[in-house]
């Protein structure tokens, strides 16, 4: 659970992200960044800041800031009802991004899991993604990704969004954020 | 239909409006920019060029460049193969665009049609996106926009795109870009 300062500190912490990356949102945009600390109370160690900037019933495109060393924890998009879980794209505008999937681990990776509980994180195989570099995740793929020492700006495309049906491998994780009143 | 040599300075063109708006490409990409000049000939006039980031068969994201005052002309998306036609968002990220759709027209325009044909472009309802404003067109809605005086770069989050399906008001448009040897 996030405080109502916390909260505005890591919104306006992600601000100056999204400003060295030369995107432009809305002051309502920035009003509204999702702080995601997956319930784990140790927001810049394991968290996300996200701006949605559509999410229809077909599609979904997101801007998501990673802080420096900061980890999305490792999920899938499940089919739900009956429809294909969520396809997404990655691309890096800013910074570094190492994404994991499943695969053949990296000899030395570059990340480490933000845990010392083996059965949080169970897929290594590493990508690498600079600024213009993307790469596609489809349903059901269990993955996670951190950024580098400088942080990242990284562009979702995707279909729907329905991240309260995100399957995380650490059973301790809540997706919704909480924020204290 | 274009030149190598028109093709060649529309792609060099196109590259210095995203390196004003801060998007990094790869040079892959650089090399394989989409010059449309929707076989009017006049491609600064009537044009549109295209960065396609990722198009699988559930959602395409799309970098665009709009050099001064020029338009992409009257379109829609319909249903193919029973399934309902695009859905697009697009998002301002650098200059002006002037967005037209089907409703009340404006009374002072800021654009006009880059035609003397009456019947090449029917809808007049203006919105205007400036960075970080965006809008979604809905499937089979007419549409047509035109870039300020200063040009545009403008990214699209959507459904498939089956550009060849589109359905242009103006029956002398050519979608498919055509390149002379």
């Amino acid at each position: 659970m996030l405080t109502k300062a916390q909260l505005e500190k890591a919104r306006k912490d992600a601000i100056a992200f999204y400003e060295k990356a030369h995107i432009v949102l809305t002051e309502e945009e920035k009003n509204n960044i999702e702080v995601a600390d997956f319930g784990l109370g140790d927001l810049y160690r394991t968290g996300l800041e996200i701006v949605t900037y559509v999410n229809t019933e077909r599609c979904c495109a997101k801007e998501m800031v990673l802080f420096p060393g900061q980890t999305c924890p490792e999920h899938r998009h499940p089919e739900v009802d009956g429809k294909p879980g969520k396809e997404e794209t990655f691309r890096c505008r800013w910074g570094t991004v190492y994404l994991y999937v499943p695969g053949e681990p990296a000899a030395a990776p570059k990340c480490q899991p933000p845990t010392d509980d083996p059965a949080a994180y169970t897929v290594f195989h590493e990508i690498e993604l600079k600024p213009g570099q993307q790469y596609t995740i489809y349903p059901d793929t269990l993955h996670w990704f951190q950024a580098g020492p400088e942080g990242a700006v990284v562009s979702e495309f995707s279909t729907k969004s329905i991240d309260e049906a995100d399957i995380f491998t650490d059973v301790n994780i809540k997706r919704i954020p909480e924020v204290q009143e």
